[in-house]
């Protein structure tokens, strides 16, 4: 099933299921007005998203309208936690490799993970607003998942069972920040301001056989104002699954419904593919040319993000966004 | 006023206005039911509460219980966003001093803040759960604050005004899990479990002329096992005060209602007052003679942590928790 949740002023929006080929909507009122509701108590409350879901496909709900992405929030607008991997090691080792640096053996078995802000997501198409377009823009194209209740010591295996629903995310990124805060070494803070998330959030049997072993075994693209600059492939090369990434909260806590964990910017060890940031292209350039000669991102610079199922048609709707100077 | 989110086997608890003295409670039912709503609402529903509040301190509310702190939750009970400081800068000179390391100069001018997790809070009689005693079971006695939306940009006296609530925070912390995770560069995150917020919390005006300048100008107490171990002002020797913790966050980001701002382990220069975290102890042991002494705790230990206004009564209650160990 696919779920979103459209502006209607307030700060959790209104709840909407959403067509499979994402052409219609209808708004979820008599089951639930908002998410997170759903996510504190899924047994209950999805199965009857899923009817209305599949009522919405066979083309018989009879208060349908056209689904549009750019009414929609975050499909969680706020949330109790949104915590990111890096769990594609490939980007931790072209980073560390332009700035002669190893990757400490751990980084294999050890996930690198950091704690987000969550309190002010962004919808897919609002606007990404800076106060400077000196501070290195930068998109970083992922994939996120969403969970239930998952219990503190939770085993990989079973923290995967926790997995409610599979998000689209571009975690925006403020480079030139990120030195001077890491530096501190109490991890991102300024450096990591409201992160966006895709369209719809999408139960994990909407894609099929593509999602298995905790992953997502499709191409994900990143076009940077009109041109694609990665078709990323989000499966084999993530070192840690899913189930991992939670596990490895859960070590000295509980997770709790509604939290958000990421999967960190999706990289392949082949160059032709791209890139789903710019920093890994810089780096690139450095370890090839000795400099970046790619710019960050400007104002008025767009970035578009979508991932396509096995069948060819768009899982999440795109996330297409400005980059716009604060007022 | 004071408020408190008492256990009634839901995720948010139920809200609660509790007297002055701390004596009597009062379901808020009918102005609001869970304590996000009002700081969502707060112009509107605070008033109301107010109206409460001053009904049961005059003694006049026909249902009134007795207050008991054992059946709160956090006040929030779940937050969507807890960012912690190091405002006391003290700490962390002491903390670097007891390893050899220099304190930077701009660790004077820029605070020192962490992302945490806000997803799972404790209540102030809960049980802290460990899987194992050998991780460096720290408790950390600090002051935080419960903010409005403040916007992207705000300076620090305009961050200031969107001081809605004060609470006492005991900032669990695992100091053995500590090193590797800030080697990784990316901040704590198993090393920081579960946080307990103190039973109630309060609007600054119940602090009267001790709440200036953005800080509390008053002694939080830390008993450890029955022995009081610390009596630290939490005024001057605060580095930063709110208003400049909150808007170093809102520098690249909007705060959303809701958001809670911690200051740290409250430390002072004068050591007979004592400490606020065990590491704090070990630290001084250590510079004094060349190795800490003091062992971290273990299951079955207690900590006990107050606050006291001006004319000595308890301004949010204690925070009683138990070390145990995970079933």
């Amino acid at each position: 099933m696919k779920l979103a949740t459209y502006k209607d002023g307030s700060r959790d929006g209104q709840l909407v299921v959403v067509s499979r080929d994402l052409a219609v909507a209808h708004f979820a009122t008599g089951i639930a007005t908002r998410l997170q509701q759903v996510l504190d108590d899924w047994n209950f409350l999805s199965p009857q998203l899923e009817d209305l879901y599949a009522t919405l496909n066979d083309g018989k709900a009879q208060h349908g309208f056209a689904f549009d992405p750019r009414l929609c929030m975050a499909p969680l607008p706020r949330a109790y936690q949104w915590v990111d991997g890096s769990a594609f090691i490939n980007h931790v080792e072209l980073v560390r490799r332009a700035r002669n640096a190893e990757v400490p053996p751990s980084f294999y078995e050890d996930p690198l993970m950091y704690q987000g802000g969550s309190d002010d997501l962004l919808g897919p198409c609002d606007d990404a607003v800076f106060a400077s377009a000196d501070w290195g823009i930068d998109f970083e194209s992922e994939l996120a998942v969403v969970t239930g209740d998952v219990p503190m010591g939770a085993t990989p295996a079973a923290a995967l069972e926790g997995v409610r629903l599979l998000m689209l995310v571009n975690d925006w990124s403020l480079r030139q920040l990120v030195p001077a805060e890491l530096a501190k070494g109490f991890g991102f803070l300024q450096s990591k301001p409201a992160t966006a998330f895709g369209p719809v959030a999408v139960t994990p049997d909407e894609l099929g056989a593509s999602w298995r072993g905790g992953r997502v075994h499709l191409d994900l693209e990143s076009v940077w104002n009109g041109r694609r600059v990665g078709l990323a492939h989000a499966g084999d090369e993530m070192t840690f699954h899913f189930g991992q990434l939670i596990a490895h909260v859960c070590r000295t806590r509980n997770m709790r419904a509604g939290s958000i964990v990421g999967s960190g910017t999706v990289s392949n060890k082949d160059w032709s593919r791209g890139y789903s940031c710019i920093a890994e292209k810089r780096a690139i350039e450095t370890i090839e040319a000795g400099a970046p000669k790619t710019a960050f991102m400007q104002f008025g610079d767009t970035i578009r993000i979508e991932l396509k199922g096995a069948d060819g048609t768009s899982v999440f709707g795109a996330i297409e966004q400005t980059v716009r100077p604060a007022a």
